[in-house]
């Protein structure tokens, strides 16, 4: 039978605890969300919601086509000219996911002869974009800027190191100073993943790479979604235009999709919008998770210090992270389980969200939660 | 300088003729449209768009994180009930984009060990599914089942054949009958991407492989996108319940990408009800796709048969496609300009979609244009 091999995968996975299940949730929950990417508390805003209204209304259910023929709209170029704007780049280009978007970043500014340095804790995204592109992947320690150094030395020709800014199992921060540096010294670009900073870091939620002085820089690249602070969907490149340009040219994930649907762009732009009237969301996001981590430090669980807005708990093992996930969801709190093969180290953890949304109550009552069903 | 290198190639492009660039479009524009995929004319039907508005007000501007955290929300689960009981499959997988469900099904469908034969003119999505496969890629023939049947012939283990229904570029048929015979001689699974069959082909359009008797068979495995005949954005796996529970717990572009935003569910599935209950606009936009080509073929233009909605006219070079396109466009009609390096055979086109809510002295007008300015 040709798809007969997947059952002893399935058994396998059942014998070790690793069968994953869909949880369909209903549009009122009652469970308390620290799971979601939902950072701003923005995808059920009503002006986010009424930007994918209007959208779908003024420009249909979909863009109806790739990008390069009737997929863009002039919603679709003034998102882009605002997430430019916002985040310091000198151009911008929207996909119809973040997958995409690293997947587009990392192929084009990877080709043939260059060299492609990779921290080992990259996103799947990342790592696939090296995977598909044409030039020689190098896998570097992580956030470790010496090593990145070392590997560029060893090429001649075009050469990118590739990095989340905030890695999203941990919430660490990558050392986008020092990499820029090492860049630097080698003449290579650097091509960052903000999904996690894009909204949380950066004066107003501008970003990592704003924070770390990198923006508009023409040897920096970066990517993000739009669906997690800005609570919508999609991805988007920003870099120099030359950059922009040669995607627009050259990005399968770009040339061979159809745009991003009109909703999403709307719903994305009121966001950013939003975002800029009010720039505190950002600084309350990073309040509520430090707040969480001082919390379940002092409770006596292991929680890594956030640099962003993720608060990872450590589990003893996948087994248990995933009771303890199912506990917590019976004592109404909605957490991330994330475990192998999700995660770069094979350790298991409760990934926790810190929206800007959560009242001091709702942080207490988190705490108390994880802690009174802590394995 | 990083990204110096990028200009040579931008120059490169340029003396060959073959630059892209984005034209942003109005939300009511005076043009009228062959170049949209769009083929049953419902991205602006209202209650497409009141799909996504009610999604959008009820669900959220996104769906908050990935498919297996907080991202299935139940309109997920009764879109894929639905289109999966539509297409006559026992399970559906919805992604973001068609893109993300071709590399997932390859990906995970074509392990290590194993052989996946792939047509040479597949789209973009599935070669590089192939790509980022584990298993041996072999590229056969265009169309050619016997080629299929001696690549198979040569492999142990699991193995897959992998096709577009109808290819995108000239818009002709893959012999599923044949690739299906193939593939069972060898116990091997097919996988086929219905992108521009699904809502065209099959009774009421229900897709290529229900028009061959594929539907439901254990060893097929059909992809699509909702943001074509259905007028939304994403994509979606039908297959086994095996299939899907495999996807679910391994396609990393399911589970590291945020779910599919609930606007385009919404569009989708409304879309998706009004062709249940109006299931003559498959055989509409199939009857205005055979007049098109009638007619063009009738004023001596090159075009190639429809097996679907589109009709793919040849130019004689990238240059004179360009002209040929710009020309139309100036005179008031949208078509597709298809060129290297987007042919896989370097022939240039003009690609024309025959939406099945064009009149027929919209159909009559396009072709005159389409005369009037041949090169």
């Amino acid at each position: 039978m040709a798809f007969g091999w997947i059952d002893e995968q399935a058994e396998a996975r059942r014998r070790a605890g690793l069968v994953r299940t869909l949880r369909p949730r209903p549009a009122e929950s009652a469970l308390l969300d620290l799971a979601s990417n939902d950072y701003l508390g923005l995808a059920h805003h009503p002006e986010v919601t009424e930007g994918a209204v209007r959208a779908a209304r003024t420009w249909g259910g979909g863009s109806t086509g790739s990008r390069l023929v009737t997929g863009t709209t002039e919603l679709h170029t003034e998102l882009e000219r605002e997430l430019a704007a916002f985040c310091g780049f000198e151009a911008a280009l929207v996909f119809s996911s973040g997958y995409a978007a690293n997947l587009a970043a990392v192929t084009t500014l990877g080709p043939h002869g260059s060299l492609i340095v990779s921290d080992a804790g990259n996103h799947a995204s990342l790592i696939d974009g090296c995977r598909l592109a044409r030039g020689e992947r190098q896998v570097v320690g992580h956030a470790d800027p010496e090593a990145v150094r070392k590997a560029l030395a060893t090429h001649q020709g075009p050469a990118i190191a590739v990095s989340d800014t905030v890695f999203s199992v941990d919430g660490d921060r990558a050392p986008l100073a020092g990499l820029a540096e090492a860049c630097r010294e080698h003449g290579a670009g650097l091509v960052v993943d903000d999904a996690h900073g894009l909204g949380v870091l950066g004066d107003g939620g501008r970003g990592a790479p704003y924070a770390a002085g990198l923006s508009g820089a023409e040897d920096v690249v970066v990517t993000a979604t739009l669906s997690k602070s800005l609570g919508s969907q999609g991805g988007v490149v920003l870099g120099p235009a030359r950059v922009i340009d040669h995607l627009v040219n050259a990005a399968r994930t770009f040339i061979f999709d159809t745009g991003l649907a009109p909703a999403a762009a709307g719903a994305a732009l009121a966001a950013l919008r939003l975002l800029v009237r009010e720039p505190e969301r950002a600084a309350r996001a990073r309040a509520v998770a430090a707040d969480l981590h001082a919390r379940l430090t002092a409770a006596g669980l292991e929680a890594v210090r956030p640099d962003a807005a993720v608060v990872s708990v450590r589990a003893p093992s996948p087994e248990q992270a995933v009771r303890w996930a199912a506990d917590c969801r019976t004592a109404g709190l909605a957490v991330g389980c994330f475990r192998p093969p999700s995660v770069p180290d094979g350790i298991s953890r409760l990934r926790l969200t810190a929206r800007a949304d959560l009242s001091g109550a709702e942080i207490e009552r988190a705490v108390r939660v994880i802690g009174e069903t802590r394995p």
